[in-house]
């Protein structure tokens, strides 16, 4: 793979925001770049909910990693599974057997669904993280619409009727509102034996305010949006069972019982780990991940005793100037992945070694249905269509890297005009045979 | 379902092409109608080798059947599949027990892939009928080029590189040109280890010339485009065997030996049978399905001796005034589904009945790549850039039903400007960790 030459090797797992802006920050210099990821196409995820509901296509929000890195002439783009690391004799091992040399390794796989020890939920309520997590909620969506149409027994409808997002945070927010929009104006007419308005909604969140990342009053706002949409949050609740038609939900403190929702669609939106890769580069590397799964890192984001091995993103758990983590956003990965590039030129062409990294936090900002939002950046908080529309562009530049970032806007405006999810397909069992 | 009132029921299985404009020339008209699909969409099949090679997402080919139905006030979407029939007791039934009763029933469930009782050849050479078909060919196709820029094994890279597309009809023919121009144009820089232009596309047709269904003039222009793209045609062969690494041929006639072709990927495009539900129907109405599948009817598209049963499009056996049989194409079945809607209209309100169903050929044609096409119509036939016009046009304009008309002809624009193939995903497997 390598060509064993005389330039410097740089090997980056993962071509998520991280290790992408890594490998975009090493063009024209002068070291030989592998790009190691199992999928071959880089993912917004920011976005995928907007698949989940049928806004948006899967290509919409992908953009393949051979077609985003075609005219960096000295990266290299390998389609594959990593199983270890040997740090010493500098090779990452694949899963096939293939040894990839390197001088200087990126990991940044990101982080998967956290069930905390829950297991058996995967199945039952899954996360939104990959195309086919979007998808396969997508079908669950909209084939708990089909079967509230078919039954006859109101129970039943009322079940297929009622979807219980865990988790208030951006992505539970986002997962709630689009759902909410999805039955209120798309599927309006769509059927015969019940009024989709009918549909719950309900947020499960475990703190007293929804989006616990933003500032209090921008939390307040969200909430009476959620409101306004109709969509049910139980704030200080956590969720204690989850079964095929039902979730239970207990109060935090007093003396209040856990209840039972009866809801055929769940969504998890509660907590995500560093994704399985990170335990066994910490072994490598002699250090240990915290317990969200995560690897810590050094002030220049490398990884224990090993100037040449860094880690970025969700995976790292990078302390900030108060000694708390960084969140794990994708501009926290985007700003990792550049500084470790840079890091790497320097380091490769003899130059003085720069300070520590530093994250300049530009603002979040979460959607909240169609044309509401709440924003913060650099001290202000705007909510309502302003934070929309930022939110819009925001997203829109961030694609940048996306050939079809023109589609998309069209596709979004088109969407917004027509309050079209053209992109409501249930997909997903291969079945060969035709209609029936 | 139905609902048991005064109105004649109209039930119609199969949301495709028949099915479809069967339900919407029954608008407005004193009937109930109720729509079953398995599928909750209406596919728009002729483009399914644009998905397959990336083109085009699934959701721009795909319209959610309650959407196009959305307005029909007297129509239903009910996502299920039927099981049996019971046209004594008037009864569809449905697999999951569930009894539709009707007084009309227009069957329309199409074809499906015919391997000519080789089934093991199913899984090795896929064929092109379903979303799933497509977004696995997909697929296959982009994961031989990923093992090519991976293996160091000059053989097993031509293998990976060679794609033998059985059957030289239009879904062939496309489907070699669109991988082709894949490899020539829109994955021209994308690897490190080859030249995409190096790959082998060849096309394995039984008769003496592509394209049997077109005039001999178009067949051979068309065979000059296949070799202008750098795609090999083997005429008056038959495949043999099918492994999954390679096609065995032999050469009609004489005494020439099979030969084998090392390919890593096999497109199935030979034939089509009635999907098998028509075997179902044609017992149930006391009649014989013909060698392929598809269930015989009489001049007015009704079966055996069932006036108010009819059977249209792919699934029909209709011989027309020369006596052969009506072509498997979409304008067949729409105007037989337009047919059935007007014919049960005029019986329902007591009116005479019409004439026979008389097919009104309109022409046919078949792209060969980008900007390349073959046409013909009322006796005109033409090739090159204006039959390609013609095909976007045509393609353009049936996609009437599609509330994202204008989307696909955006990205058909975009995508003839920067030859871009932006949905060229891998995508299927559900993995739920993070990248590694």
């Amino acid at each position: 793979m390598a060509d064993g030459g005389q330039r410097h090797r740089v090997v980056i797992v993962g071509g998520g925001f991280g290790g992408l802006l890594a490998a975009l920050g090493l063009d024209k210099q002068p070291v030989d770049v592998t790009v190691i990821d199992r999928r071959n196409f880089h993912l917004f995820q920011p976005l995928l909910y907007q698949v989940a509901t049928g806004g948006l296509s899967p290509a919409n929000i992908a953009a393949p990693l051979r077609s985003v890195l075609r005219r960096q002439r000295n990266t290299h783009v390998l389609l594959g599974e990593v199983g270890g690391f040997d740090l010493a004799a500098k090779t990452v091992h694949l899963k096939d057997g293939t040894a990839v040399p390197f001088d200087s390794l990126v990991v940044a796989t990101g982080s998967t669904h956290h069930y905390f020890g829950r297991h058996e939920w995967e199945e039952l309520a899954p996360g939104l993280k990959t195309i086919e997590d979007a998808t396969e909620i997508r079908r669950r969506v909209l084939s708990a619409f089909e079967r509230a149409e078919r039954t006859t027994d109101p129970a039943e409808r009322a079940r297929q009727l009622t979807f219980v997002v865990v988790g208030g945070g951006p992505t539970g927010v986002e997962m709630a509102g689009a759902i909410r929009e999805l039955a209120l104006h798309t599927m309006r007419y769509d059927f015969r034996a019940f009024d989709p308005a009918a549909c719950k909604v309900i947020i499960v969140e475990g703190q007293n305010r929804v989006l616990g990342g933003f500032h209090e009053s921008l939390s307040a706002k969200a909430l009476r949006s959620l409101h306004d949409l109709g969509i049910e949050v139980k704030l200080d609740c956590h969720v204690t069972a989850i079964t095929a038609d039902s979730v239970t939900v207990k109060p935090d403190g007093g003396t209040a019982e856990p209840y039972r929702i009866e809801a055929a669609t769940v969504v998890w939106g509660a907590g995500v780990k560093g994704s399985p890769l990170g335990k066994v580069l910490a072994a490598a590397a002699g250090v240990e991940t915290d317990r969200g799964g995560r690897v810590p890192v050094n002030p220049d984001c490398s990884v224990g005793a090993h100037p040449n091995v860094f880690v970025v993103g969700d995976l790292a758990q990078f302390k900030g100037a108060d000694g708390k983590p960084l969140p794990g956003l994708a501009p926290v990965a985007m700003q990792q992945g550049e500084y470790v590039a840079a890091a790497i030129v320097r380091r490769v062409k003899g130059e003085s070694p720069g300070g520590a990294f530093h994250y300049r936090d530009k603002g979040a900002m979460a959607t909240i249905g169609r044309a509401k939002a709440v924003a913060e950046s650099a001290g202000f908080r705007f909510s309502g269509f302003p934070a929309w529309l930022a939110w819009l562009f925001i997203h829109i530049l961030y694609l940048t890297r996306f050939e079809n970032r023109v589609l998309v806007l069209f596709q979004w405006f088109w969407n917004y005009v027509t309050r079209n999810r053209a992109a409501r397909l249930i997909t997903g069992e291969r079945s060969a045979d035709a209609r029936s």
